[in-house]
C-alpha cells in the first residue's frame, strides 16, 4: 500500500484544544493567536464552536472571534455548529466550513448532546441541508470512534452507519476521533480497513488525541493505509475530560516534525508555527505539552 | 507481513535513565528500585554501567549495586562494559548479560568513546570473546542508527557493516539506538527492510527514545515487520544530552499500555510496574514524563 502523497494538518486548536483549557482567554488574544496561525502556512483552521456558551464559556466569544480574525486567502476557517441556532451565527460571521459533531455510542452522545443518536440524525440533517443551502462545506466530525469514556469498546458497524448517514445527508468530509485517546495503531488498521470499502479515503480525517502517547503511531498507521488528513492542536493544547493530566490533542508541531522528515512538504512554516505556539503560550501562561514545546521550553530550540 | 506473535519489553531505566538523571541517587534507592522490578514480571533488566566513575557519577556504585540486588528467576540482569576493566567488574557482581557499545557515526563515537571505530572494534571484540569465556550472553548497542547530533543522516550500510561485525565477534543479540531521538516510522521501516535481508529479527532489538514523540510510532513501524523487542526506561526516565528539556527514553508504561490494548500478554504487571515508576518518581523527588505518569500524577489513575 503506497504512502499518502501528500499530509494535510488540519488545525483545531482554538476549537479543541481551547474547549479543554480552563483558563479563559480574552477575545483579542485569541484573535492575535488565530492571525498568527493564518500566516503559518496551514490551509485549515477550525476558529472557534457556535455551541450555547453556558456549555463552553471559553468559546462564548463565537462570534465575536470569527467575525474579526484577517481571513487569509487559501486558508478554510472553520466552526463547530450543534444546532440551526448556532448555525445562524456561523453564517452571520460567514465562516468557510461548519462541522456537525455526534458520537459513536449512545452514553457519550447522550451526555455530550443530551439526545440519543436518532434524535441527533434529525438535528444534524436541519443544520446541513440550511449549510448547503448557503454553499458552506460541512465536515461532520464522529466522536468515541476508538472507545467510549461510558461503554467502552465501539462497534465499528456502528461507525460505520453513522458515516453512512452523515455522508447521504451531505457532508463533504468525515472526521473520526478519538475523544479519550485509546486508540491503539493496530485498532487503527482494522477500522479503516473496514471503512476504506465504502468511503475514499480522502473523504475522511482522523482526529487523534494523545492521553496515552499514541497520536503519532495512529497517524502512521492511517498513513500505510493511504490517509493523508489529520486533524491536530498546536503545542497539544487541551487535555482530556475523562484523565486528568492527560495530554490533549495531538500536537501539530510534534506531527508536522514527523512528516516532514518523512519528507512531506506540508506547506507549514516550521518557525512561524513555533512563534504561534510561543504566543499561546504567552497568553495562557503555562507550558505547552509537545514535545517541539518542551525542548522550546528549556532553549534546546531557540525561537 | 503478520506482527510478532510476541513482545519483549528490556527495561533500561536503571542504567539509560539514570544515566541522563543530574539527581545523584542514592545506592539503597536504586537497589530498592531495581528490586522492585524484578517484581513486576519485566523478564530483562538492565541494572547499571561499569564505565569508570569519572564518565559516569550516576553510576558510580555499579558493582554496590550490581551484588546487593534480590536476583529473581527468570529475569536476566545485565549491565554495560566498555572494555575488560569494566567486564571485570560486571564478572565479579556475576551479571547474566554484558552489553557492549559503539556508534554508528564515527563523530558520535569518538565523542562518546574517544576512539574511531575501527580502534573500538580491537576492545569491544576483546570483551566479547572474555565474556563469551565466562559463559555470559553479550549485547550490542549501537548508537546513532537513525541519525547523529555531529554528523547528521547515517548510511544504512555503516549500519549493516557494523551490525555484522559485531555479530562475527559473538554477541548474541543487537540494539538499535535511535540516541538523540530522530528517527521516523518510515525511516525505521526503510533500515530495517535492509536489515532483515542479513539478520534474523529475533536477533535485533529496538531502541528509541522519544525525544521528538515519535518513539511508539517506530515500535509500531517495527513491529508491522515482525520485530519484537524493544528497549524503554520506566516512566520515560532520562532524558537528552543534545536538546536540553527533551523527553528521555521510551517510557515502559507507555509502551505496554499500547502493546497490551493490541491484544499482547507482555506477563508484566501493569499496577506492580506503576508502583515502581512512583518508587523512583519519590526518589528522585521529580515528576516522570511519561503519559502514563502523567495521568497518575494527578489523579486520573489511582495507584
Amino acid at each position: 500500500m503506497p504512502l499518502p502523497e501528500r499530509i494535510q494538518i488540519k488545525e483545531v486548536g482554538p476549537r479543541d484544544g481551547l474547549q479543554n483549557e480552563t483558563e479563559i482567554l480574552s477575545t483579542e488574544a485569541k484573535i492575535e493567536w488565530i492571525n498568527a496561525l493564518s500566516q503559518t502556512g496551514l490551509s485549515y483552521i477550525e476558529i472557534t464552536s457556535f455551541v450555547h456558551p453556558k456549555w463552553i464559556p471559553q468559546l462564548a466569544d463565537a462570534l465575536e472571534v470569527a467575525s474579526a480574525i484577517r481571513r487569509k486567502e487559501g486558508v478554510t476557517y472553520a466552526a463547530l455548529v450543534p444546532n440551526l441556532k448556532g448555525l445562524q451565527r456561523a453564517l452571520q460571521a460567514d465562516v468557510d466550513e461548519v462541522a456537525v459533531f455526534m458520537s459513536a455510542s449512545e452514553a457519550h452522545n447522550k451526555k455530550n448532546i443530551n439526545k440519543s443518536i436518532g434524535d441527533t440524525y434529525r438535528v444534524l440533517n436541519e443544520v446541513i441541508e440550511e449549510a448547503k443551502e448557503e454553499q458552506k462545506s460541512v465536515r461532520g466530525y464522529i466522536s468515541t470512534v476508538f472507545g467510549c469514556p461510558y461503554e467502552g469498546k465501539v462497534s465499528v458497524d456502528d461507525v460505520l452507519r453513522i458515516c453512512d448517514r452523515l455522508f447521504e445527508m451531505g457532508i463533504d468530509e468525515c472526521s473520526l476521533g478519538d475523544t479519550i485517546g485509546v486508540a491503539n495503531p493496530k485498532q487503527v488498521q482494522d477500522v479503516l480497513t473496514k471503512l476504506e470499502r465504502y468511503f475514499p479515503k480522502h473523504s475522511l480525517a482522523l482526529h487523534f488525541h494523545n492521553t496515552r502517547g499514541t497520536a503519532l503511531a495512529n497517524v502512521w498507521a492511517a498513513m500505510e493505509l493511504g490517509y493523508e488528513r489529520f486533524d491536530s492542536a498546536l503545542g497539544g493544547l487541551g487535555g482530556c475530560p475523562y484523565a486528568k493530566g492527560a495530554s490533549g490533542n495531538l500536537a501539530t508541531d510534534d506531527l508536522l516534525y514527523m512528516v516532514q522528515e518523512m519528507g512531506y512538504n506540508t506547506g507549514i512554516d516550521e518557525l512561524k508555527l513555533r512563534e504561534a505556539a510561543s504566543l499561546i503560550q504567552g497568553h495562557l501562561n503555562k507550558e505547552l505539552p509537545s514535545h517541539q514545546m518542551s525542548i522550546v521550553n528549556r532553549g534546546g530550540i531557540q525561537v
